[in-house]
């Protein structure tokens, strides 16, 4: 092909293929397998669309969708780091680091910098775009985690504090989406799925 | 939960997710496995905003990435028709017509009927956003099948005339990208991956 610029195109599409075997610790609904981050990325980007209108404020759609879609490309060279691994979580910034230049290293120099910059962007987390796709990153697991009765949490034995702090973040993209997120903790708190870490006992309460 | 609309739009995502297991007759690179819908339309709406130079037209990208993104969910009911099987295809229309009732029937009325509209427009083939979104549902598994040596033509013993026909679109999108395609399809005629039911014997050929 004597077009340099679609075989850099060509290479990264390419690269960017092996995505699809990065598998995720969240399962499919219907207690399916584990999902992998391309799959995930889709359902994020489709709902950036269909949930659009319960953003905070307001968003460039073409921008946070391309954004869905890249945000775990990294992943292909640093791997799937679980939300609530906080061994990982201390290396993943520098691992992802790496990953972001050399995968979008091999677009064209503007079109990699561009790509790698909203990356970046999502990361930081300070732009409308960014802070509504941070909420698609939490709400999708959720509902998938939710339709499967906990099912990931409990394998994991994670606790209601750990789900809060991840989710403090949909709250500054959602206020709804917060609203609906926390009625589903709060029930799966309840029904044992979660470990209730947060509970004080009052001071009137007495033995029985 | 008490809001209606955002309860139908979460049922439309749930049900949505069964497109991760809709396997098409792609393999993925290197030779892995067959690949699943949700992958592909990913895939897909990747590749609009990374080749959107190449369209021959103007065109919207956040219409042609959502558009990427649901046009293979009404095979969730329908299931993958492949692109080389003629008694599948003459029934997919309708196949594909109630999946899209159903499937889109999900979310609040004016959304499903914006996102059916949207599917019927891809079908149709008739806008700027329809023809690229097009370009890319055939220039994708090309990509995937000719890193894998042209595999899944071989193990379906097709023709370079089949291959022809289902291009023919490509070249309506992008003729960059048709020029591209038509090279790749050449080379793996060439190498013996597709049958080239084309040949014509010159009038001047004499038998040795």
């Amino acid at each position: 092909m004597d077009n340099e610029r679609l075989r850099k195109q060509i290479a990264f599409i390419l690269e960017a293929d092996k995505e699809k075997n990065i598998f995720r610790q969240t399962h499919l609904s219907a207690n399916g397998r584990r999902e992998n981050d391309a799959e995930h990325a889709w359902h994020m980007a489709l709902m950036v669309y269909l949930l659009k209108e319960y953003a905070n404020e307001e968003f460039d759609v073409a921008k946070a969708m391309i954004m869905a879609l890249i945000h775990d490309i990294v992943e292909i060279d640093a791997g799937d780091t679980y939300a609530y691994d906080s061994k990982g979580l201390e290396t993943k910034e520098v691992r992802e680091e790496q990953a972001a230049k050399r995968l979008f290293g091999l677009l064209p120099e503007a079109q990699g910098e561009e790509l790698k910059s909203l990356f970046e962007e999502y990361e930081a987390n300070e732009t409308p775009e960014a802070r509504f796709v941070r909420v698609m990153d939490n709400f999708q697991p959720l509902l998938l985690n939710n339709s499967n009765d906990g099912r990931d949490w409990k394998e994991h034995g994670i606790k209601k504090s750990q789900v809060m702090q991840r989710h403090v973040k949909t709250k500054l993209g959602s206020n709804v989406i917060w609203e609906c997120s926390e009625k589903i903790i709060e029930d799966n708190v309840r029904k044992g799925n979660l470990i209730d870490d947060c509970y004080v006992p009052t001071r009137t309460s007495r033995p029985e």
